[in-house]
C-alpha cells in the first residue's frame, strides 16, 4: 500500500454517482448520511466503537492525484467538468462520530456526515471499511478480555490477520477494548501498544537440545525470560529443562524467571501440573502463559475447570473475529437540505422492518442512572433536541409503544461528537491509553445482564417522541402510496 | 499505512530471536523454512495459491530506517551490535514459491526460504500474513465462481473487508481465482482488475422519485445503464420505472440497457418475474444482476431453483471468507546447514500426527496423466531429486504405506519456482490476466471429484521414498529418546 492516502479506495459506484450528481447539478446540495449497524456480533449485548482516528486520517488526506484523474479519464465515463472538480477537491463536510471505546448498539448513528452530495456520498466505502473492521475487533477483544477475568490477554494474530492493515489496526482496536498488548511490532511503534514476544518453536529446534536453547535465551534475556515449553513434551522435557535453566542460569545471576508458555496439548491439565512443579521448584512467581486457538468460550471453560493460567495469547480467533467475521455496518441517506436550508428527511422503506432507516439529522443521548451511574437507555433525538434531566423523561419502545418507562434521577450525555467543521478537523483524538481506560469505564457502566455471552439483555435504544412521529408519518406515507 | 515498507510488521518474537541468534553467533548459519497449511478451507478439495507478488514486494523493500532502530533501542533488549547489523540489513535469502493461481494441497511447501538464520526467521510473519490471506480469498472466490457456472461474479466487498489491505488484495486474489471484476477502484487502478459499479439506494432517494433518479442515470450513462430496482418495490415500482426509463430515455437515443440489479427480497422469485417482464417489454438482452449476502451455497441453490440471473455481486462472504475466515498456514524450520554445507534435517514432533513437520530441503512435483493431462498426485521430494517420467513411478500413501499405485504414461512438473537468489529477485510476476487464465486452466486440470463442495475426494500428496525414509527415521529417533 504505497500511497499516503486512500482516496481511490472506494467503490466504483461512488465515482459514477459522484459524476452523476455533478452532471445533475447536485454537487452542492447538502445531504445527511448516517453510519449504523443492525446486529451485534456473536449475539452479544453491545459492540465497542473503534476506528475513528483512522477515519479522521482518511478524511484529512482526501485528494486526487494527477494519476488518479488520468486513470478516471481512461474509463471514458466521466465528464471533463467532473474531473476538473476532482482536481481541486477539498473535503468540506461536517462529521460527527461516537468516540472510540464507547459501547454502542444497533440502529443508532455512529457516524453522521453532512455535506455536499458528492462528498458525503463518496466517503461511504472508507467510513464503513474503517469503522466496521475496528469495531468488530474491539467488540471481540472486549469479550475475550472479559472472559479472562482480569488476566492479561495479548493479541497474537498478525500471521492470520486478513492483510497488513488488519494486523496493525486490529491490534490497535484490541488494545483499546482491553487487551494488554500485542505481538505486532509496528502497532507498538506507531501507537504505543505494548509489544511482547519471546520465542518460536524454531528457536528451540535451532539448537542441539532444548536445554541449550533455553539457556541461550536466558543468557540473552535474563530480565525477561519466558520459555516456550511444548516443542517436545511439556511435562517430561519442556518444564524440567525450564526449571534447570532458571536454576543454572538465572539463579546465579540473582534473577527470577518471567514465565513459561504452553502452545499445544491439553493446556488446562498441563497448566495445573506445571503450576505444582514450578511451586515445588521454588518458582511460585513464574507465570504460565497459554496460547493456541483461544477465544472467549475456551478461556471461560479453562478457568471454570481450574486452569492455572496467568495470561493468554490470543491469535486468529481475535484478529479475524472468526466466529463472526463481518460487521454489517451500513451508510444511509437520512436527509437533504432544500434551497432554504430546511432539512427534508429521507427514509429507506423495506419489507424487512429492521431495515427501515431512521430519517433526519440526529443526536444520540445516553441516559445514566443518577444513583449508580449505570447506563439505562439510549435515546435517538433530532440533532437540536435537548434532554432536560431536571424533569422526569419518558422513554418508550419504538415498536411496542405501550412499553413505557418514566426515568427520574438521571443524567444524559450526547454520544455524537463533532469531528469536522466544514472539512476542518476539530477533534483531537485521545491517546490510545486514554481510550483504553475510557472503554473500561464505559463497559463497567453497563449492567451485567448486557455482558452475558448467551442471552444478554437487550439494551433500550429508543426514539424521542418528535423523531418517532416524523418516522412513523413517513412510513405511513410511503406504504400508503 | 504511511510507510513504503512493511519491515516492522512482524511479531516481536522475530526481533527477540533475531537478536538472540546474533548474540549466539548464529547470524550466518544457513537454515531452511517451509510455509505450508494443514487444512483446506470450507472442507474443500483444494486451495488456490495467491499473494506471491506481494510477498516479493515485501522482501524487496526490507530495510530498517533510523526511526526503526531508535524504536528498537528504546526497548533496552537489543544489543548495539545487533542494531548495527539491522542498520546495514540486506536481504540475502534464496526463496522458492508455488506460482499464484496454482491449486495447492495440505502439507506441501508453498514457500521455501533458505538463508541466514536471522533473516529466514524474520520474514515469517509477513510471508504468512500475505500468503494466508490471499490464498484464503482466492480459494473462496474460486468456489463462488464455480458455483455461478460461467456467469460473471463481481467482488463487491470493500466496505466489509477486514481493513484497507484486505479490500485491495482480496479483490486481486478473487480476480486471479475467477471473479470477473471488482467494485474496488484502487484494485483496478493498481492491478487492472476491471472495476464496475452503478448506483446505491441513496442515488434513488436523492431524487424526488425513482423514475426521475433512473432517468437521470440513463441520461448520464446511456451506454452503461444498470439500474438498482429494489429501493421501494421491485415488481410494482422498480422494474416498471426501469422499463419506462429504457423506453423514454434510451430508446430515442438508439441505446440498449445494460441491466437491472436486485439487492434484497426473494431474488430467485423476483428474477423470474423480472425476466418475464423485461422480455415482454422488448428487453430480452437486459441482464439481471443479483447481490445481497451471496456465497457459493446460495448461488448454487438459486440456480437449482431456476433463478434467471446473469451475474452476481458478492460482498462480505467472499472478501472475508465468512464461513471460514482463517487460513492456518504455518512456517516451520526444516533444516540447518553445518559448517561444511551439509543439510541437517529438522523436524517438529507432535502428539498430533498431522502436526509433525516434513524435514529437509524439498521440491514438490505434480504428476499429470499423459492421456488426459489431469493431475494425478503431488509428490514431495528432496530438492535435488528428479522424477523420471520415462519410467513407471510408484507413489504410496505416507501414512498407510501399503496403499501403492504405479503411475505410467505421465509427466511431472515441479511446483516450487525460484523467486530470489541470494536476496536478488529473479522472478518476474506475470500479469494478473495471465495468472487468471493460468488458474482457470489449472483448476480445469483437476478431476471433478475434487471440486465438490461436500465430500470432495482427497487428493494424493505423497512423499518420495527417499524423503519418507528420512522423515520416519527421525520420528523413530525422537520418539525413542
Amino acid at each position: 500500500m504505497d500511497r499516503d492516502n486512500f482516496t481511490m479506495l472506494t467503490d466504483f459506484y461512488e465515482m459514477t454517482m459522484a459524476n452523476g450528481f455533478f452532471n445533475e447539478g447536485f454537487k452542492d446540495r447538502i445531504v445527511y448520511f448516517d453510519m449504523f449497524f443492525r446486529t451485534i456480533p456473536d449475539g452479544g449485548g453491545f459492540a465497542v466503537m473503534a476506528g475513528v482516528e483512522q477515519m479522521i486520517e482518511y478524511m484529512k488526506s482526501l485528494r486526487f492525484t494527477e494519476d488518479d484523474i488520468e486513470y478516471l479519464r481512461s474509463k471514458n465515463m466521466f465528464s471533463e467538468g467532473f474531473l476538473e472538480y476532482l482536481r481541486d477537491f477539498r473535503f468540506e463536510c461536517d462529521v460527527w462520530a461516537v468516540p472510540e471505546g464507547t459501547p454502542v448498539f444497533p440502529g443508532e448513528p455512529l457516524v453522521t456526515v453532512r455535506g455536499p452530495a458528492i462528498q458525503a456520498q463518496f466517503v461511504e466505502t472508507m467510513i464503513l471499511l474503517t469503522i466496521n473492521y475496528q469495531t468488530l475487533i474491539a467488540t471481540k477483544a472486549n469479550r475475550i478480555a472479559r472472559a479472562a477475568e482480569g488476566r492479561a490477554v495479548m493479541e497474537f494474530g498478525a500471521r492470520r490477520a486478513q492483510g497488513a492493515y488488519a494486523a496493525v489496526y486490529g491490534a490497535r482496536a484490541a488494545y483499546i477494548a482491553g487487551c494488554a498488548g500485542t505481538s505486532n511490532v509496528l502497532t507498538d511503534q506507531k501507537y504505543g501498544v505494548p509489544a511482547l514476544g519471546t520465542m518460536a518453536h524454531s528457536w528451540v529446534q535451532m539448537f542441539d537440545s532444548e536445554l541449550e536453547a533455553f539457556k541461550a535465551y536466558a543468557r540473552t534475556y535474563p530480565d525477561d525470560t519466558t520459555l516456550l515449553i511444548d516443542t517436545y513434551n511439556v511435562l517430561k522435557s519442556g518444564l524440567p529443562n525450564a526449571i534447570r535453566t532458571f536454576d543454572e542460569v538465572l539463579k546465579p545471576m540473582g534473577k527470577r524467571p518471567r514465565g513459561v508458555r504452553i502452545d499445544s496439548g491439553d493446556i488446562t491439565y498441563l497448566s495445573k501440573k506445571c503450576r505444582a512443579m514450578l511451586d515445588e521448584a521454588g518458582y511460585p512467581d513464574c507465570t504460565i502463559v497459554a496460547s493456541n486457538s483461544l477465544d472467549e468460550y475456551i478461556i471461560r471453560d479453562m478457568l471454570i475447570q481450574g486452569a492455572r493460567i496467568d495470561s493468554f495469547g490470543v491469535g486468529e480467533r481475535l484478529i479475524t473475529s472468526r466466529s463472526n467475521p463481518v460487521m454489517g455496518g451500513v451508510y444511509k441517506l437520512s436527509g437533504v437540505e432544500d434551497d432554504n436550508g430546511n432539512i427534508i428527511p429521507k427514509i429507506k422503506i423495506s419489507e424487512n422492518v429492521a431495515k427501515i432507516t431512521t430519517p433526519c439529522f440526529k443526536q444520540v443521548y445516553r441516559l445514566y442512572d443518577g444513583a449508580t451511574s449505570k447506563a439505562i437507555a439510549d435515546v435517538i433525538t433530532l440533532h437540536d433536541e435537548k434532554i432536560d434531566s431536571s424533569e422526569p423523561y419518558e422513554i418508550f419502545d419504538p415498536e411496542f409503544t405501550w412499553k413505557r418507562k418514566r426515568v427520574t434521577d438521571f443524567f444524559a450525555r450526547p454520544l455524537l461528537k463533532r469531528m469536522f467543521r466544514k472539512g476542518e478537523c476539530v477533534y483531537d483524538p485521545p491517546s490510545i491509553d486514554v481510550l483504553r481506560e475510557y472503554c473500561g469505564m464505559q463497559v463497567d457502566g453497563l449492567w451485567d445482564e448486557l455482558k452475558r455471552f448467551e442471552n444478554p439483555h437487550k439494551y433500550y435504544v429508543d426514539l424521542s417522541e418528535k423523531l418517532w412521529k416524523i418516522k412513523n408519518e413517513m412510513i405511513r406515507m410511503h406504504t400508503v402510496e
